[in-house]
């Protein structure tokens, strides 16, 4: 057995639970029980929304996954194997992705059982997520890496303790290129000093470039995210640890059907995520924009809308019908302009007049207070 | 009229350049003649591929774009409004995305003639390629960003000017993240020290990371890049770059018709950018693997193939009748395995048995010289 290498308190926590839902089968099995564990359930039925917030939680739903039990059987034998290699994992003191734990499920299960344990990795992933909710924790605290995207820039410094290496990162001083946001910002590493009034997190990496290209998280004393569309895992997760120190977040999108499920997924969670809401969600967020009610104040966008979609038409109304959404006149009226004019506009036409309008376009909002709940 | 605020000398050729064709058509219209400037033709029928290193590249033919003309006055006029325009971002020593530049067209040509000279961005986007071809220089030479995709890590200390600061960056001190690939590797940007015996060009980020964490880098004194898939132009460049300083670059793809893309996409450059290979494509590339015949050499692989597809089926074939591709055994041979056997293999599975042997395998292959052209 590999030497123990447990790189912080974190990882000590993972390998103990998992230890303990071990010795727990065990004594079930002892006692002539059949094994089994608890896991909350993740289907739509027990997704709730908090109807003031809109953050998604899981409802308290919850299924024993056993072994003894004609459909139940090959499953709680994938989740038992998936639990000893992600102990082997932090054991090792090593990282993969899920690609990687699949094939190591197919080499090491097919090697003593007649049937192949795993032929396709659909059949795993589901069984990482049981245990994720199960024992409360996410995939990244079990050593598994995930997709990376996202970029960041502004005055924070952050400890990295990684491959028995440690790293002073400074986000301040990464050129035209910004930090790229890891898939764990948890395990081995921790903010050493953060100095922002807010943070912006911003849609889209070619408005990013031209933030950053203007110095605008400098002179605004603010640290600037992209997540480059849709946030992963790592950079909704950097947000919240961000929020939790008190910092505003203001997020800064299209004012289309895609940037606004970008802001929402931030802000409430998303619904195959809904069991990670508590890490990953954070309802503290703002909306800065774009709106269409900007063309009012910025006459020089009135050209610059396009035709909206019948996906951003469709989604306008769906939004319209979430009871933490409809709350908010501001919101309502927004979609209604997008909804009555069949137009939308991009924050890329920010730049139409002036490139270096798109920050004094975020200064504008955050100073006067214009932004949506 | 915007100060002058050129950042180096690669951006006084830019802006030159553009000078130089704007004076010329003015010389034309004071002659009577009609505005004109000259361009290669970018159609499949002027791309030529080297039959001895497959490197494509643009034939001799040119087309002359021509202000009078029917169906060219509005591309003509079209393309000199964005070469205005990007006069104009090098002077202020701003950048923007196509998708800036093609609000800014809307914005300032829309004001003074009736009709919309730009409806949609796909009336920009060749026009570009025309300009680029045309004055022999990338779009990132005009201050115009692309896409980011791609991380590197390794003994590499660049000198980024970029919005008027100065930074060191140290792609050695890049912890778990590795620093993010910019859309610009030339302007403003210059290498100041690197130290490695090779380059090793990782299809995908989750491999990268599993490298990164071994710190496979600093043991073998390499550059560690992924393309996290298709290769962005930075990315490319970033690899070009390398070579020209006579390091050798290994290739690292799954053995699949999407990892041959990208390897050869690296290697020979890709149609739709043929005519930017000379900056682009790398043709001394080399390819590690993975491949069918690695199942010979490491029996834990035998059972973690998985069934080809079509494409890959396909792709094979294809491979087979580029002449550049059919005179080496090596993947003659590799190629008629998979078309055999109908089975491919990912990199991913090389963690199988042992999360820490993609780094063996990598050393074995470079060790061995067992490398495809």
């Amino acid at each position: 057995m590999a030497e123990k290498k447990k790189s912080d308190e974190k990882t000590t926590v993972a390998h103990d639970k998992l230890v303990t839902m071990g010795r727990e089968m065990v004594q079930e099995i002892n006692m002539s029980e059949s094994p089994s564990f608890l896991t909350p359930v993740r289907s739509r039925s027990n997704i709730k929304s908090d109807p003031d917030t809109g953050a998604l939680y899981l409802g308290g739903s919850k299924e024993t996954r056993t072994f003894v039990h004609v459909s139940q059987a090959k499953k709680f034998m994938q989740t038992v194997a998936i639990a000893s290699k992600l102990k082997s994992f932090l054991e090792q003191g090593l990282h993969t992705s899920i690609r990687g734990l699949y094939y190591q499920l197919k080499f090491s299960i097919g090697e003593d059982v007649d049937e192949e344990l795993f032929s396709e990795q659909s059949e795993s992933n589901p069984l990482i997520e049981d245990l994720e909710a199960s024992l409360d924790l996410k995939r990244e605290d079990f050593n598994l890496s995930t997709d990376r995207k996202g970029v960041v820039a502004g005055n924070m410094t952050i400890k990295d303790k990684f491959g028995g290496d440690e790293s002073i990162i400074d986000a301040a001083k990464q050129g035209r290129s910004g930090w790229m946001i890891p898939s764990d910002v948890d395990n081995g590493m921790e903010f050493v000093d953060i100095d922002a009034d807010y943070v912006l997190v911003v849609e889209k990496d070619a408005l990013w470039q031209r933030l950053n290209e203007d110095k605008f998280w400098k002179k605004n004393n603010c640290i600037l995210i992209t997540p480059k569309g849709q946030a992963s895992r790592g950079t909704r997760r950097l947000i919240r640890k961000l929020a939790d120190k008190k910092i505003p977040i203001y997020v800064f999108t299209d004012c289309d059907a895609w940037g606004w499920y970008i802001y929402w997924a931030i802000k409430t969670g998303s619904m195959n995520l809904a069991y990670l809401s508590k890490s990953l969600a954070t309802p503290e967020a703002r909306f800065i924009g774009v709106t269409m009610s900007d063309i009012e104040h910025y006459d020089f966008l009135k050209k610059l809308t396009i035709t909206a979609k019948e996906v951003d038409i469709k989604r306008a109304q769906e939004m319209l019908s979430y009871p933490w959404i409809s709350k908010h006149k501001q919101w309502v009226d927004e979609l209604n302009i997008v909804l009555k004019t069949k137009k939308k506009i991009e924050q890329d036409a920010l730049q139409g007049q002036r490139l270096t309008f798109v920050g004094d376009y975020v200064k504008e909002k955050i100073t006067s207070g214009e932004i949506l709940p």
